[in-house]
C-alpha cells in the first residue's frame, strides 16, 4: 500500500513527466537532421551556421522573425529548366490544342514553326515570336480559366527524358531548405522570371509557398462586371518582367522589405543575390545552385539559352555567396528515387 | 492509505486534468468578447456568424484556412481621412520642408499654392497638380530614405483636431475585427488607393499586418549598384493606381486569389466588394463603414473630396453587405478615451 502523499508525488511527478515529455519530444524533433538530402559539405554547413546565427535570441546577429524574409528563383533552383523552361513547354503545347480554331497558323511564324516542331524557325522569330506566343496563348482569358488550364496541363504533361509529370522535377534538397527555413521562423517567396500565374495554380501543394508570396513575370489585366459576375480578363499586354534588375523591384514591390537570404542559379538572379546581400548591416546569406550533374539532372552554366549562369558565377567568391555543386553536394536531386 | 492501482487511477487522472485545465483555459480564452467595442448591433452579429460559419469543419460552409483571405482599404476604413487624406498633409507638409531648397516654388503652381496656404488655387491645380505634388515630395530618393522620411514625419506630425499622431487616429473596432479574423486563421490584408510605401513602416506595429501584405498605389523604382551598394531609386513616375477598378487588379496581383472578405468605406471601395462577394460559390462578407459620427469622428458620404460614398452605399442592400452606423454599432472610436 502507498501513503496518500507518496501518491500525491508519484501524480505530481506524473504530471510533470507529461510536460517534460512534450519539451523531449519537441527537442528530439528539432535535433534531427533537417538537410537529409544534402550531402556533409561546405553549402550544409553554411546554411546551417546562418540559419543559427540569426536565430539566436540575445546574438548581435539575431533577425526578428518578421525580417526573416527568403527569395528563391524557380526555374533551375527550385526545379528543373532543361531542355527547355516548363512555362515554354505549355506555351507550345497550347499552341497545337488551340491550332484547330486557327487554320491561319499554318502560314503564319512563329505559329508555323511551333506546329511543325521547326526550333530553328521559332528561335529565328526572336523575342517579338516569343511574346506572341506568351501573348496568345497566355491572354484572352479570365484569371480562373487560365488557372484550370495551367492546372489541367501539369496533370497530363509529362517531362520527355524523366517521364514524370514537371511538379515531380523539383529538388528536394530545395525542398528541405524551404522547410527548414520555414521551421526557424522565415517566410519563404518565390521570385521567378517566370509567369506569376503560371506558378501559383500549384506553389503552395508543392513548395508550401501561397500564392501571394510568389512574385514573377506578370501580363495586365482589367476588371469589369458581366451580367452581374465579376471578371478579371488577362489582357495581351506586358505588364511587368520579373528578371534581372526587375528582381529587385519586383521583392520591393511585393515583399515590401529586402531579404536576409536569397538562392538562385543563373545571371537571371544576379540582382537579387546583390540586393539581399550586399551593403548590409544584418548577416545575409547568398546560394547559387551550379548544375554541374549530366548523370542524375543536367550540367550547364556559361552556354545555354535556359538558365545561363557566367558572371554571377565569376563574382560569387567575392561577394561570399554559397556556390552549389549538386554533383557533391546534393546526395538526392528529386523526391523520387 | 490508498491502493497501488487507486494512486495509478488518481496520477492518471491528474495528469488528464493537466490536459484538460489547458482545454479549458483556451475555451475560456475563446469564449471572452473579441469585439469589445462594438455594440450588440447586426454589423458584429453578421462578423461573428459569418467567422463561425467559415470556421466550422465539416460544415458545407467551411474554409480551409489558406483560402481566409480578409482585405481593408485604410483610409476612412482603418484610420480617420477627414479632413484631408494624412498623405496629402504628409506631401504638404513635405513640400514647406523642401521649400528652403527650391526658391523657385514662391512663383511656381502648385507649390506657390501649398506655401501660401492656398487650397482654392492647390484645388484648381487640378489632377496633375496633385499628380506633381506627389512625384516632388514621394520621389528622388531611395526607398530605404523614403520610409525614413515617413516614419520622422509620423513621429512628429498631430492631427489638428484630436491632438494626436496620425497612427493613434485608427479605429479601436477594426483593430478587433483585424485581431479576431487572425485568430480565426484569416490573412489580413490592407488594399489601399495610398501609396504602398507610405504605408509599409507603420503598418506591421499599428494593424499587425506585415509589408507583404499591404497593396496600394506605387511609382515606378529602379535598381543599380552605386559604389559597390545596391540601390532602389524612387522614379517621379506613376506605377499603378490601386483605386476602383484598380483593387481587383492590385488583389489579384498581390494575393494571387479572391478574397472571402472585405471591408471598405467609400465608392473607391466598390469593385473589391464586388470581386470578393458577388458570384462565389463559397460563403462571403462584404462591409461598409459608413461614417455617422460628428461628434466622435466625422459625418459624410455623399458631398466629400476625401472618401465619398454614394454608389457603393446604395446597392449594399441588394449585395447583402453589411453597413456600419459608426454612432450606433461602434462603442468606442480610437483606442484612446
Amino acid at each position: 500500500m502507498i501513503s496518500a502523499s507518496e501518491c500525491l508525488i508519484f501524480a505530481r511527478n506524473t504530471a510533470l513527466g507529461l510536460v517534460a515529455w512534450f519539451a523531449i519530444a519537441t527537442a528530439v524533433q528539432a535535433q534531427s537532421d533537417p538537410l537529409p538530402s544534402w550531402n556533409d559539405t561546405a553549402p550544409k554547413k553554411a546554411i546551417v551556421t546562418f540559419v543559427e546565427r540569426v536565430t539566436k535570441e540575445g546574438s548581435p546577429d539575431f533577425v526578428p522573425a518578421p525580417a526573416r524574409i527568403a527569395v528563391f528563383d524557380n526555374d533551375g533552383t527550385l526545379w528543373t529548366e532543361h531542355p527547355m523552361y516548363t512555362q515554354l513547354v505549355f506555351a507550345l503545347d497550347r499552341v497545337k490544342t488551340m491550332a484547330k480554331d486557327h487554320p491561319e497558323w499554318k502560314d503564319k511564324q512563329p505559329f508555323k514553326a511551333v506546329l511543325e516542331g521547326d526550333l530553328k524557325a521559332l528561335a529565328a522569330a526572336g523575342e517579338k515570336g516569343l511574346v506572341d506566343l506568351i501573348m496568345t496563348t497566355h491572354a484572352g482569358m479570365t484569371d480562373d480559366q487560365f488557372a484550370t488550364i495551367v492546372t489541367e496541363w501539369l496533370a497530363k504533361a509529362r517531362d520527355p527524358r524523366f517521364k514524370r509529370p514537371y511538379t515531380e522535377l523539383v529538388y528536394q534538397p530545395m525542398l528541405e531548405l524551404l522547410a527548414y527555413l520555414r521551421a526557424n521562423g522565415f517566410k519563404t517567396f518565390i521570385v521567378s522570371g517566370g509567369g506569376i500565374e503560371f506558378m501559383r495554380p500549384w506553389s503552395e501543394s508543392v513548395y508550401g509557398v501561397p500564392p501571394d508570396q510568389v512574385v514573377g513575370s506578370s501580363i495586365k489585366t482589367e476588371f469589369f462586371m458581366r451580367d452581374g459576375v465579376p471578371v478579371l480578363l488577362r489582357l495581351p499586354q506586358v505588364n511587368f518582367v520579373d528578371d534581372k534588375a526587375g528582381k529587385p523591384v519586383g521583392i520591393n514591390a511585393h515583399i515590401g522589405q529586402r531579404p536576409i537570404a536569397a538562392v538562385g542559379n543563373s545571371d537571371g538572379d544576379l540582382q537579387m543575390l546583390q540586393w539581399t546581400t550586399l551593403g548590409a548591416s544584418t548577416p545575409r546569406f547568398g546560394m547559387i545552385i551550379h548544375h554541374t550533374d549530366a548523370e542524375r539532372e543536367y550540367a550547364y552554366d556559361r552556354d545555354t539559352d535556359f538558365g545561363r549562369l557566367d558572371e554571377a558565377l565569376a563574382i560569387a567568391p567575392i561577394n561570399g555567396w554559397t556556390v552549389v555543386d549538386m554533383k557533391s553536394d546534393w546526395k538526392e536531386i528529386f523526391p523520387h528515387k
